[in-house]
Parts: structure tokens; C-alpha cells; sequence
């Protein structure tokens, strides 16, 4: 019998040997690698942690101790080894279990995450709260060197030190975001890490400094000073010792002896603690350590083939040709720059591709600076982390009505990764900032066009946002270029089917089956979010008195409301409407929520 | 003749003896106080920065070399020196200068600021495209103590040093953000702050440690350490240097000469630097000095001699009696605790006030963090600032339905400030959030009422949105507490006027004077601005036949656009419409956009 089917609740770890565990984190690799490499999921970052979280759960007592996971998706050992591992099957999958932490799925996943840099500051709420509430009990935040960039962390570091609240930073530093790690803080733990015999040189160094002679009054003055200093001098955290926190580490974060030694060492200190932890990515998988960005999240194996050019790697491309047309043309990217096609500009104009790590509304600002000296910055980034950068917007890009374009991917649902990563509310929040245009293609020849246009047409912000995947070519009717005004791509007079970006394609389909069933549908592509054309839209309106809008964003804020708004008519939406959309494949999500063509078109029959 | 009138551009500071510029700071100083207590504006910040701003024009070339304000609101100085000073009476005013750097005033402030901790992401665009422009001259980024514990400069910190492109940071430490100072950074900053003897200890030592004999190998290589390790002993700025940073200071901010020797190294050097300034904030003014909170924005004088209880003095007083009432509720406040009115709640209980400095998505987390062990936070935040808060509302409170209450100060058009400031945009970004409900009292009675309802009756996430000032008390049809539905509170036959909040007063007297011209309007009270009662307004528009909305925020995304997508009928709006609202009294820019009582029911008129 394996240990691993021993181990139902954490208390379970505390029982085990010493050699048990160390065989449970092999067993635990064994599954993940099983099962990650069937279902897809974040692999690597998970083989990192197995030590780093039996340790956790060795020393630490959950349920009355609060262990918040940033970012969440290192969260699957936890989720093993907290009655969940029969669950793995249904990993990331509708109604299945979350690649994240969830409260709904158990009560040991004390916070929800999904986008990175906020553990801390819940970590300092969850003590805060204890504290006030006369509860006892630790609060831990488990934070990778990558998440430690992006400002709400770097908010709640400047922060949690002056509360003098007691919470422990777990860092986890494998040297990687899901690219090449960035920044000041990455690279002193860098330094830092190196350096692995620091914590004896410093007990070593104690003692011999105290037999150093004294020879007059200078250099006695020096010797105390340097003596009062010795820990600046050869503490290796002396960064974080300064701001505040009792610095422990760095810790070899497979040795779980080590782990649970400094781990209580940080339970017993009254101070709040930063956990310096070092750990491989991808630790015991070999393809996953030398390719841990490769395999930072895997997907299920596919069954098709041979793969249409995806939107990703079309943006890549097209924004390479703008870049060897117009020398001003520079792209900002905040740690997505292979996962937002990035690869060949990096290679090809290095000095021109600005990877700011996790720091999204740094990336805007730093957009909007660029554009303030003649340069055209592209921002590439997913829908959902734009979220972040709102402000920046608004305020460096908008007001003065830079030229910045943003090349927004992942917009609308993205399937698997669930709530947080769902590029749904990019349109709502995009749309009220004033002289930004929204533009939207259905397919990767219109994101090429989009682009250039962008680019080379336009003097303001605009924002192309696109989905992750694929969509077929479009048979009639795509942008050729211009200003993206709405079309009719189809005649019909019994209905107007106005579709934006992706969701054309639906509508279209949606048309055949009317078709089919004798009912005529118009068919408006639509192409920009902002400034809408009301007029073409309206135009087919009159004619068929009856207009639904499709579109893969949330209905509050939406292109469909704001034509409702100005079209009165008879009308109906088919988009994601004014909620969270859980995780799911894409295909399983569209027909839950009834925004396959089947289901629109029996929709739409009811309303005719 | 004053030396004042002789500077007519930074050249002209160029020119100065050292004894002129002394007495040219002494003569800024008269002219700030004797402006700004006329007018209004930001005084005691800007009298801190005098000698600060004169050294950087000695040194630095205005034109070539980009100087980059942070938040701006410190740069009168400059605007003084920059052929501005004859405009002062006009500072803040519709159609006068603008309190904060704008491009479209003068071709020398490079970068418009307006909300805090952007100036370091600008600064590295500037010297990021000056690299790849082929373009000379350093960039300098501005920047208070208080503004560096705000993520996106914290962010641009940590990428700015791994760039090595050069920006010279000048950081201002008047240990003071507007209210008191936060934070580990400032608490590190304080301490090397008050060991101003630093510098010369550290050549002196430096010196005398070349004399220390050498004892056997161990204690050489001890020795060896200590003189490598010597900047980290003695260097105040250890924690910048690890960083990547050449640190320099502290440095007198009131002695020039000492300015212009540390700006002089920061120009010759490589590395991007930090140069800590340390300030008296209100220098020269001693009511300034010793109340520089109170002096950080002074209004013109007032004529009327009562003044009626704000919005935000309502808020506090409610929120004190919620506190006695039900221990779980307390109060999170991004570096606003005064001016949003909760300087009675601190006194009061101090244990349940969290001031996290200017750290807005930091501040909604921790929110989010302590409602998930159960208590009721009251985030207190201007709308504008609520912006850089955006996905943390979405993802850490909207997402599991937190019981968090957000209490929305300066929500609408705020006047003076400009563009930055209007919070014109919350509607819009908090209505495409699932599960949110957001409440807009009329005046402060409705206010108490609704902060009552957000934390006794509700168990989600609340917004409660109101503007700076007061309105007068409504004389019918207030609020009187559960659930907040619209209400008809006159009735008319004509047209539906729909107020949202504080303009549900422009809605009634606009139906006055439509009365006094024969036409009868109808007014709903809409209180709620999500979820939208559009069965109350519907109702009425069956009637009325026509609906003009009344709401104190962007068209795009703001009730009267749900409305009219749900309510076919004639409509009209009266908003801020889709664009940026620049500086001018409310009254001004209310008459300029046609949104007084006046002009809107001429506009109605004209519609009928």
C-alpha cells in the first residue's frame, strides 16, 4: 500500500516518519506527473513545492493555522494531501476541481487566488481579524520570487512590517516567473541564493569577531560599530531585515528537515518573518527542470493534428513586421511574453521588447512614457491582468491621448483556469475610458489588419483585444483595412445577428440554422467595441425589427447594451452576462450558458 | 525690483549668485503663501520643495534633461520658474492653470500627474526611448516618501535597477504623506534620516579600517569581509544599493549648495540613483510647518459663515456608531483617514483603523482578508483612487461575495483638482462587478441610512458612492432605509426626470422650473445605481413617455445607459458624458456641460 493513500488530512503528515515522508514526496510526484501531464495544469511549479508544503503541514496545524497560496496554482500538493487527490480526474474541468484554491471546495483553501501578488495582503487581514477576534493561531503566505514584483505585494511588504502584525512570508524562490524572472528584489535573492553558506559564516564569524584586539580609540569605535553591524554585514537578508522582518533562510526546499527547522523557527518568533526558500522547478521531472517554462502549465494531450495559426502567435508575427517597418514601434510586456507570442520579437528586437515581470500598471505607465517620447508602444498582456492597470490608463494613456495600443490576449472566456483568468470584464472597463478605441477581430487575418491599423493609422490609445485559441478564417466579409466600421456581411430581414471579435462566428452559424428552419438573418459584423456604429447597426434594424448581439465578455458594460441603449427594438444578448463564469472548457461553458448556435438560434426562435 | 521678476525661464536660475538664490527662495516663498491662501491649492508640500526645485534647475537642463513631478501637486516651484507665475491668481480655476503638471500648458512638464507613485514607470519610458532615439539628457523622477509605498513605484523600483537604464530618483522624505506616514519604507527611510553625521563617518572609517593589523587567517579573512562589506556597515542607503541603486544622502533639502553637489554626482554617474532629500514640509511658513496636514491643501477663502455637515464628516459620524454598535466592523482607509472624515474613528479605535499609506489594491485586499475571518470591513477611498483597486474588488471580494462595504468618497465631479480627481468613473468600473450592489444617497441623512443598510442588512460586497461637500436635506422623499428601490417622490405627467444621488436635487429643481413653464415632470429618486430598479422607472415612463437621467458620473457604463437599454423611449442624458472634466469650480463646470437646473430644462424643452 502506498503511503500517499494513507494520508487523507494534513493531520495525517504529522504522523508519518521521517523516511515516510521523504517517500510521500516521491509518491506525490508520481501522481502529479500522472496526473497533471492527462488533465493539463500548472506541472512544474507543483513538483517544486512537495517539500515546501508536507514541511508546511508537519509543522503547522491546519484549520487553526491560515496558509494562503499566491497565485494558487501551487496549491495541488496541498490539495492532495487535503482529501482531494481522487478528485485530480476532474482537474480544472467543469464541475470539476479548481486549478486554485477555492473556499467552496474545502475549508483548509482559506482564501480564493488566481492573479498573483495578493497573499500578503490577505495574509495580513486573516491576522489582523485573529488578532481583533481573540483567536490564535499562525498565518502564512506561500509567494514565489516571481509574484514578488507585482505592487499589491510589494504594498502589503511596506505595510506589514509597521502593523507589527505576525505573519509569515513564505518565499518561494525558483528563480522563474513563468518566464525569466525580472527585477531588483529577483535578482538580490539571486545574490543571496548563492551564497548558501552564509548562515554558518555568520555563527563562525560571531565568534572570532569577539576576540578581534583593540588598539586605541578609533579603532575600538570601529570594531563596536562593526560588531553592532556584523548583521548587515553577513546576513544575507538584510534587505528585508531593514524593512522590517526577521529574515530566514535561504532554505534548501527539498530538504525537509531544513524546512520544518526554519519553519519553527518563524512560528516561535514574535516578529513577522520572511522564509527565504530555495526550490527547482519542475524538481523531479527532468523535462520539467531543464524546461520548467515549458511546463509550467501543460494542456491535456489534443487529438487534432495540425493547428490553425493561433491568435497569440499571429499578434507575434504582425507586430514583428510593424517593428522592422517602423523603428518606433516597441512592445511592453508584463511577464507573458511567450505565452502573448513574443518569442521572435525578443529575439529579434531585444532592445526594444521591455519585460517588466509582474507589474502590470507599471507597464502601462511605462507605455505611456515611452509614448511621450515619439516611441509607439505596444502593450501585449491577457484581459484578465489589464485589470490591474486601470488607473494607468485612464490617467498616463487616456487624458493626454497617447498613442499606445494595447494587444490584449486571452480576452473572453479562456476556459480552464476559471474566474480570475476569464478575460470577460475588459470591454466593461475599457469602454468608459474617454478617446480609447476598442476593436475586436473575428479571425487571425483581422488581427493582423487590426494591428496595422493601430499602429499605423491611429494617433490615441486603442486596444485590440483577441481570444486565446483559434478561430477559423472568415469566408466573406473580413476587415480589409481602415477605419473598422460595422458591415452586413449577410442579408436576411427576420432578424439582425450583430457578432463582435470571435463571436461573428457564431452568429453566423447561428444564421444557418435559422436559415435552415426559414427564418432570414442579417448578420452585422461589428469589429469595433469603441466608438460603436449605431448607424449600420440601426440601419439593419429597421429592417428587421428584432437585434441580438453576440459577444465573449460580460453583458453589464457591453457592446450589446450600449446598442440596446441606442437602438430601441426588440432584443436579446447572447454574451456571459453579469457574473463570474467558472472553470470548463470553452465548449462546455458556451453550452451551459446557451451561447452555442444551437441554443442561441432556439433562443431566438422563442422570440421571433 | 525682486529677483523674482527677473526669472522668467529655468535658464534664468542659471544666472543667479549664490546669495541671489537664496533670497530668490525666500521670495517664492512670499509668493506661495500670498497665492495659494487666495486661491487655494497645495501650499505647505510646495514650500517644502523651494530649494529643492531651484538646485535642480542650476544643474539639470529644462528642455533636454525630463523632469517628471509625481503626483504633481509639488510643482508650483516649477511652474513659478517656468514662465507661469502671472497666472497663479487663475491656479485651479476653469480655464486657469492647472495645479498639477499638465503637457498642454507648457512644453517643460513633460508628463501629466495627478494620482501618486507613477513618476518612477514614466521616468524609465523617458530615458528608455531618449536610449533608443538617439537623444542626450538625464531624466529625473520627483517623488515624496509618502507616494513610495504605492505599487506602481514600488513595481517601477524593482525594474527600473535590472534596466540599468540611468533615471535619477530625487526622493522627497518630509516624512509625510498627506496625513501621517506609512509604511517600512518610510520607517527605514526615518532611520537613516536621523543619522545625518553618515557621510563623513564613512570616509573617516574607510581610512582607519585600511590600519587594522592582521591576526592569523581567520581573522583576515573577517577583516577582508568587513572592508567589502563596508558599504552595507556604514552606507545609510543599503537597502538601495541592494537594489541596484547608487544611493546618496541624506542631503539638507533646504541647503542648495548640498542639492547641487549631490544632483552634480547623480549626473555623473551610470547607475540609476536615489537621492534622499529630507524636507520640512510648509518650510518658511510656521502655521504650515507645524500643521502641515492641515496645510497640505488649503481651500480659498469661504464667504458663507455655516456650513452644513459633509458627506464625509456624515460618513465618519455613522461609521463610529456602527463600530460601537457591532464590534466586527472596521475601517480600512489607503492614506485618507482625515479628509474622508475618520479622524473621530481613530481616536475612538485606533485598533480597528487600518491606514495602509497610499497602497489602494493592497487596501481592498486586506479588506477582502480580514471579511474572510469575519469581519466587516468599511474600505473608506476617493472613487478616483478606488480605480488602481479594481481587480482586487473584482477577484478577492466580488468572486466570493465578501461582505465588504466600500464607502466612496469625493464620487462625482470633485472641482479643482482637474482630470485626475473627478470620480467620474466608479459607476462605470464597479457596475460590470458580479454580486455588487452600489448605493447613492442624496444627501447625508440618506448617507447614514445607506451605510447603515450596507453593513447591518446586506452580506456582500456594497458600494456606497457620494460626493465631496454637502447637498441640502432632502425636504421629501428620502430614504428611509431596507432595501433601496427607486421611488417616485413627485408626481408629473410629462417627462421622467431620474436622479442618481446628489443629482436627484438637479432633477428637482429642474421639474420646477418645467412646472413654472406648464410642463409636468415626474422625478424618481434612483438610490441604487446597481441593481437597477427598472420596473419603478419603467412605470413611469409608461406614463411620461420620456426619461432624462441625472447622474454625476461618465455617461459610458453610468445608470442612465442601463436604463435606456432596458427602456426604450426618448431619453436624455445629463452626465459628464464620455470624456476627461478638467479644473473649475462644480458650479462652473456644471454650467459649462449644461448640467445646471437652468440649461437642462431648456435642453428638455427643446425635446418635448
Amino acid at each position: 500500500m502506498k503511503i500517499l493513500d494513507k494520508v487523507n488530512s494534513p493531520d495525517d503528515i504529522k504522523k508519518l516518519s521521517s523516511s515516510e515522508l521523504e517517500a510521500l514526496a516521491g509518491e506525490i510526484r508520481e501522481f502529479l506527473i500522472e496526473n497533471v501531464l492527462k488533465t493539463g495544469g500548472h506541472l512544474a511549479s507543483n513538483l517544486g513545492v512537495v517539500e515546501l508544503t508536507l514541511a508546511l503541514y508537519r509543522v503547522f496545524d491546519a484549520g487553526k493555522d491560515d496558509i494562503i497560496w499566491d497565485v494558487g496554482h501551487q496549491s495541488y500538493v496541498h490539495k492532495i494531501i487535503t482529501g482531494r487527490k481522487d478528485k485530480f480526474a476532474t482537474l480544472r474541468q467543469f464541475d470539476g476541481i479548481s486549478g486554485f484554491p477555492k473556499v467552496s471546495e474545502s475549508a483548509l483553501d482559506c482564501f480564493d487566488t488566481g492573479h498573483s501578488s495578493t497573499s500578503l495582503s490577505a495574509a495580513l487581514g486573516f491576522a489582523t481579524a485573529k488578532g481583533l477576534n481573540g483567536e490564535s493561531g499562525e498565518t502564512v503566505a506561500v509567494i514565489g520570487d516571481a509574484s514578488f514584483s507585482g505592487g499589491p505585494a510589494l504594498e502589503a511588504l511596506n505595510h506589514i512590517s509597521q502593523t507589527k502584525k505576525k505573519v509569515i512570508i513564505i518565499l518561494n524562490d525558483n528563480q522563474m516567473s513563468i518566464g525569466k524572472n525580472r527585477g531588483a528584489f529577483a535578482r538580490y535573492l539571486n545574490r543571496v541564493r548563492t551564497k548558501p553558506s552564509y548562515y554558518n559564516i555568520k555563527r563562525e564569524t560571531e565568534s572570532l569577531l569577539s576576540h578581534i584586539p583593540v588598539f586605541g580609540n578609533g579603532i575600538y569605535k570601529i570594531v563596536k560599530r562593526a560588531k553592532s553591524s556584523i548583521k548587515y554585514m553577513i546576513t544575507p537578508g538584510v534587505v528585508f531585515e531593514q524593512l522590517g522582518y526577521k529574515y530566514l533562510g535561504p532554505v534548501d526546499g527539498h530538504n525537509i528537515e531544513n524546512l520544518c527547522a526554519a519553519y519553527r523557527e518563524a512560528k516561535a518568533s514574535k516578529k513577522p518573518c520572511v522564509i527565504h526558500i530555495c526550490t527547482v522547478k519542475g524538481k523531479g521531472y527532468p523535462d520539467a527542470e531543464s524546461h520548467p517554462s515549458e511546463y509550467h502549465g501543460v494542456s491535456a494531450p489534443s487529438k487534432s493534428a495540425e493547428k490553425p495559426v493561433t491568435f497569440s502567435a499571429q499578434a507575434g508575427k504582425t507586430i514583428c513586421d510593424l517593428a522592422q517597418e517602423n523603428k518606433s514601434v516597441v512592445c511592453v510586456c508584463p511577464s507573458m511574453v511567450d505565452s502573448c507570442g513574443l518569442s521572435d520579437f525578443a529575439k529579434l528586437y531585444p532592445e526594444r521588447l521591455f519585460d517588466t515581470g509582474i507589474a502590470e500598471a507599471h507597464a502601462v505607465t511605462l507605455a505611456a512614457g515611452l509614448s511621450a517620447k515619439g516611441l509607439t508602444p505596444i502593450v501585449c498582456v491577457y484581459s484578465s491582468f489589464l485589470q490591474r492597470a486601470y488607473d494607468g490608463i485612464l490617467h498616463d494613456v487616456a487624458i493626454c491621448n497617447r498613442h499606445v495600443v494595447f494587444a490584449i490576449d486571452r480576452a473572453g472566456v479562456v476556459g480552464e483556469d476559471g474566474e480570475t483568468h476569464q478575460g470577460i470584464f475588459d470591454i466593461a472597463f475599457l469602454s468608459s475610458v474617454p478617446n480609447l478605441k476598442i476593436l475586436a477581430p473575428a479571425d487571425t487575418e483581422e488581427l493582423d489588419k487590426m494591428l496595422r491599423y493601430a499602429v499605423n493609422e491611429c494617433d490615441g490609445p486603442v486596444a485590440v483585444r483577441y481570444p486565446r485559441g483559434y478561430e477559423p478564417l472568415l469566408k466573406v466579409g473580413a476587415y480589409t483595412g481602415g477605419e473598422p466600421k460595422a458591415e452586413v456581411i449577410k442579408e436576411g430581414t427576420a432578424i439582425t445577428l450583430a457578432g463582435l471579435g470571435n463571436m461573428l462566428h457564431t452568429a453566423l452559424e447561428t444564421a444557418k440554422i435559422l436559415e435552415e428552419r426559414g427564418v432570414s438573418a442579417e448578420v452585422v459584423s461589428l469589429r469595433c467595441a469603441k466608438p460603436e456604429d449605431f448607424e449600420t447597426v440601426a440601419k439593419s434594424v429597421v429592417k428587421t425589427g428584432f437585434l441580438a448581439v453576440f459577444e465573449d465578455c460580460s453583458y453589464k458594460g457591453g457592446v450589446g447594451e450600449t446598442l440596446f441603449s441606442e437602438i430601441p427594438c426588440k432584443h436579446l444578448s447572447f454574451s456571459w452576462g453579469d457574473r463570474f463564469i467558472k472553470a470548463g472548457s470553452k465548449k462546455a461553458l458556451m453550452d451551459f450558458y446557451g451561447l452555442t448556435p444551437q441554443k442561441a438560434a432556439e433562443e431566438i426562435g422563442r422570440k421571433l
